[in-house]
């Protein structure tokens, strides 16, 4: 497969027409061929009419046809081979088997929403029997869910190939039966086109409709909000930035339809480390938070970002374990000279607080990330909020809490969250338990004893949380419960067996998990 | 029970301090004593702190425990007895029969509610299991729905019971584990006053936080706009106009952090009539038809405003069957001189319109509605906007158009709508079928040869609709779906038993419904 630096509209390949980017290698620090340009707003216009257009035929689908549909994806992707692997790793600076690892989790993302709708619980199928002999008769009610319409999905640097051209949101967008406009993230714009191509092929393979799929090249604002304010589009996903995601809330809030966004934007993953656990293992803990600190360079949305303790020798021992780690860590290439200047300026205006002490940073190099861990108290965190903002990259700040009651304050003025992480020992654990309350209405995880970095793709996960991490905590952008972003209801109300949509019809519904006047039953 | 013209705040009386009002009675229009008041920034600020305040040990509730709280609501309901059904019917002009037939809806929709909290699977229990032998071990995963905090909930004024203090908002939320805080509507201020006893009685009962409901007295829209700013409130219930939603929708979402608002606006419930029911049974559909615009005076958000079929003789014989009857139909009194001056305008203006010609008008009085019926064409329909704008009252509009691609030209310009209707008789099955993938886009419930108007309160009810019918499509603010609006999942990782909420320790999670390893199961 040829990288040919185009967008793929309607299954067809074509030239953006406006300025030219390319993608640039963090390692090697060259910008690579060929040259992509920005698409136009008739671009934009066609691929959502496309979209539009291949609704009504992608969402009659079944579910067995959708299933097979994302299979093929998966197949395709395979199929791309070291080609995909080698040019992944080349604009992402991501090591091998950093990259071969995500290949895998995007295949088994897909495999998981084909398992999703085999099962088929996910449409929600409910019946509620006619009552003629009441007063007045009661109608038969059935519902089920439908797909919402055109996705716009919005591609990740960090994942360049799970949360990007056929990621979370993309696999969990097309199994609800919703066509897919993607805008590839500029730093991985060859990696995209792969991908694009392989879903493009899987597409004539499974004789879609071409609009099913669109692949959208460009760099800079115009196009993603061009795309978000296109009529036809009726959800937006999004993993980046708060300022873009709120950027595009305020996009798609201000339409003649608003529609919903669900943006994953930002979280500093608080990290409990209560006293018990502290004086048992702080040396054990602080050699696991080194590890999930600079994981892929720290580039991970569920990064540790904040610990908090009591101060006190346990914590310095904890900070006084990790810090030569961290400071003897490597300068890697970050994912993007944009984001590895942000690195810099967030650690330099740390390193420079005056109510912030340096525990650790290491030597760092220009376009490069390396490790850093900063302390402050609870006193100075509570008073800046500034000190809560993510650094994205390899950083934690460490808040040294004068007491169990000031940590409770700092978790309780903490902003939503992804995460949130508990250290306990038995010791602790009525600590624990007193701050749950806190944490479930931070975060969308809450996690005992381990690192918030490594997210399961699994059925009970929720990758998502109260505002700012994500613009609707009601929803998860990771697992199969992502498909409920892309769906709706709509009751079907006294309809006869041949009008019924199939997953309605008495014999398909019987055989299929459903609600009976409101008891859930499998036929 | 007497009504004393106070809000009800931490369970305590209260008048407001701010400008006064009084019910009115839409049949003897006369004021009603006493005078109530609209509360101050204190005050609502006060409600909504211990709302916030009452939370954590309000969600810390059985399932049990708040299905009591519910019933306890409905019995104390009950026992206002007569005293609430002459006080609603004064200030709604509504009739008794109708006013005890909402009652019996209201108690029924708390049971309801009740009954699903003891079914259990709305809180989508999910377990995945640990796999400590993967490379790298996998944790185990539990998955659980919770509260979201505090909602705010504004009364309707035509349903001054079922979608009002203890309505479907309420019921709902308290079942999710919210408290609420209540805006009354000013048109039924004493109606709300018994209501809002009744729960705070109920709350004693129980022996809750007394911040779990509170009501808030007011006129105009500085009081909604406070409640919904105030940064306890994490989600909004509301039922009333388009651009009142709409304001909501604009405040919450320019809050720091934006919450989700559940408001049902405004929709004209499109009536296809196909052309060989109505070759069949033109006048049958028409007395149908009539019997569902005059209900409650056209006071009904499911009230079938738009009847869409192609022009001929039929359709002139369903038009001039429902003329007369329409025509010879009272002025009844509606809820407010407010409504009943909208809809005299909303007539008149279709009366006076060029491209619209009147079929019938019944003679109108001041602070009363009486049915009103127009016709236009197709083409006129689509060129004029202010044509598909909703009339709240007992008038519709014929849309005649020339042929059947005509009709879809009509239905696929419609905005979204809370239900769509379709007659057809079996020669008609082909066009129907072809016109599904149009409405079930349209609307959140499509009905087979009948009427919008009666909305059961089941399990498989979706009362919503694409925006603008209500501002989140993905929503139903009727029947056992409407809990979902109110609740955030949350996934616990490696907890010990003694740390996990009491719903996914072992034995609890083993005897409910849960998803285990993504297959579903009870105990």
């Amino acid at each position: 497969m040829i990288i040919t630096g185009e967008a793929l509209i309607g299954g067809v390949a074509v030239k953006g027409t406006q300025g030219p980017l390319c993608a640039y290698n963090p390692n090697t620090r060259q910008k690579m061929e060929p040259t992509f340009h920005t698409v136009d707003f008739a671009q934009i216009d066609q691929a959502c009419r496309l979209a539009e257009a291949a609704f009504d035929t992608y969402r009659a689908t079944s579910d067995e046809q959708r299933a097979v549909f994302l299979e093929t994806i998966a197949g395709q992707i395979l199929a791309l081979g070291d080609v995909l692997i080698e040019r992944t790793m080349a604009e992402s600076g991501l090591p091998r088997p950093r990259i071969e690892g995500e290949r895998g989790r995007t295949i088994g993302q897909l495999q998981l929403f084909a398992n999703l709708l085999r099962e088929g619980s996910y449409k929600d199928i409910r019946f509620d029997r006619a009552m003629p002999e009441r007063t007045p008769p009661r109608p038969e009610l059935r519902m089920r869910m439908i797909g919402l319409g055109p996705v716009a999905v919005f591609a990740a640097s960090n994942f360049p190939l799970a949360f990007s051209v056929a990621g979370g949101d993309t696999a969990s967008a097309l199994a609800a039966g919703c066509p897919v406009v993607l805008k590839a993230h500029s730093a991985h714009p060859g990696t995209s086109e792969l991908v694009a191509r392989a879903i493009v092929k899987a597409i004539e393979i499974c004789q879609l409709p071409a609009g099913v799929f669109a692949l959208l090249t460009g760099s800079g604002n115009g196009v993603g909000q061009e795309l978000v304010r296109h009529p036809s589009i009726q959800a937006v996903g999004f993993t980046g930035s708060r300022s873009g995601g709120v950027a595009l809330m305020g996009v798609a809030a201000a339409r003649p339809q608003p529609i919903p966004v669900y943006a994953e934007m930002s979280s500093i993953n608080p990290v409990v480390l209560l006293p018990h656990a502290l004086a048992k293992r702080a040396e054990q803990i602080a050699a696991g938070f080194a590890a999930s600190l600079t994981m892929s360079v720290g580039q991970i949305c569920t990064n540790p970002g904040l610990i908090l303790a009591v101060a006190g020798p346990d914590l310095e021992r904890f900070t006084a374990a990790a810090a030569p780690v961290l400071a003897s860590g490597a300068a890697c290439a970050m994912l993007s000279p944009g984001i590895a200047g942000s690195y810099g300026k967030g650690i330099a205006a740390l390193a420079a607080h005056e109510d912030v002490s340096t525990a650790a940073l290491a030597p760092q190099e220009e376009g490069k990330g390396a490790p850093a861990l900063f302390v402050t108290s609870g006193a100075a965190f509570l008073s800046q909020h500034a000190l809560s903002e993510e650094v994205f990259g390899p950083a934690s700040l460490v808040v040294a809490c004068k007491d169990i009651a000031e940590l409770r304050a700092v978790a309780q003025s903490l902003e939503g969250q992804l995460t949130a992480t508990l250290h306990f020992d038995d010791a602790d654990l009525d600590t624990a338990h007193a701050l749950l309350p806190i944490l479930e209405r931070k975060a969308g995880r809450i996690i005992a004893n381990g690192f918030p970095t490594g997210v399961e793709v699994v059925s009970a996960m929720v990758h998502g949380g109260p505002f700012p991490s994500t613009s609707d905590g009601r929803s998860t952008s990771v697992g199969t419960g992502a498909i409920a972003r892309f769906l709706r209801p709509v009751t079907y109300q006294n309809l006869p067996q041949s009008l019924l949509p199939a997953v309605l019809k008495d014999d398909n519904m019987a055989a299929a998990w459903h609600r009976r006047d409101g008891e859930l039953l499998r036929g």
